[in-house]
């Protein structure tokens, strides 16, 4: 089980950030209507709002660099939680940010999964 | 329910890392023989490795200064999710560690909850 949860968790990181960095717009494939995001304190739920949340952050290009993943089975929930801790580049700032974010993951069909919660925060030094 | 996960997550909070600060020992009754905990990257399963792990900590005295919580209702597993942010006083360090932590909070009976999912990392600057 731990097995799986982490070769889940480190998939879902590439994929997930990839796709933040090269492709925003379609981080919405990675939601579901009863998802719910806790961006720096604020909390939105759905795939429409999450979605217009993460394109309409001020700033354009991006590049998240990874620094560790910790995943787990989420027993009663059949899920995966995989807890991230990384930095991210702006275009045109000098240094990058530090952060941390959770994902709660859910499967759907054909092994698949999707994000029900994710909670991200700077880490202010 | 943001609301109940909220109120719920906060006095979990208070409670846990009073706990951790002033009477270590007892934390083990927040955990149940299904917890998971990674700490700084090592994965601990159970009450009592858990319990046993968390006495061993390379530290005694301790303090917990919290900076955010961030908390959600997780819905498939009927649980509340709390991501927490801060910065732990060792005694006779100089500087302050800060860290990052997630718990998965599971209802046992009588309106109670237990941690199954429980991950901590320092976050290095």
């Amino acid at each position: 089980m731990e097995e799986q949860a982490e070769m889940v968790g480190r998939a879902f990181v590439d994929h997930y950030y990839q796709l933040f960095d090269n492709d925003r717009a379609s981080l919405c494939s990675l939601y579901q209507p009863t998802s719910i995001l806790t961006f720096e304190g604020q909390i939105i739920q759905g795939v429409d709002d999450i979605s217009r949340k993460l394109n309409q952050l001020p700033f354009d290009q991006c590049h998240h660099l990874i620094s560790t993943i910790d995943s787990q089975p989420s027993a009663f929930a059949g899920g995966i939680i995989v807890f991230v801790s990384g930095s991210l580049q702006l275009q045109g700032e000098d240094h990058p940010l530090r952060f941390s974010q959770m994902f709660h993951l859910i499967p759907k069909l054909q092994g698949a999964f999707f994000v029900q919660n994710d909670i991200f925060r700077l880490n202010y030094g």
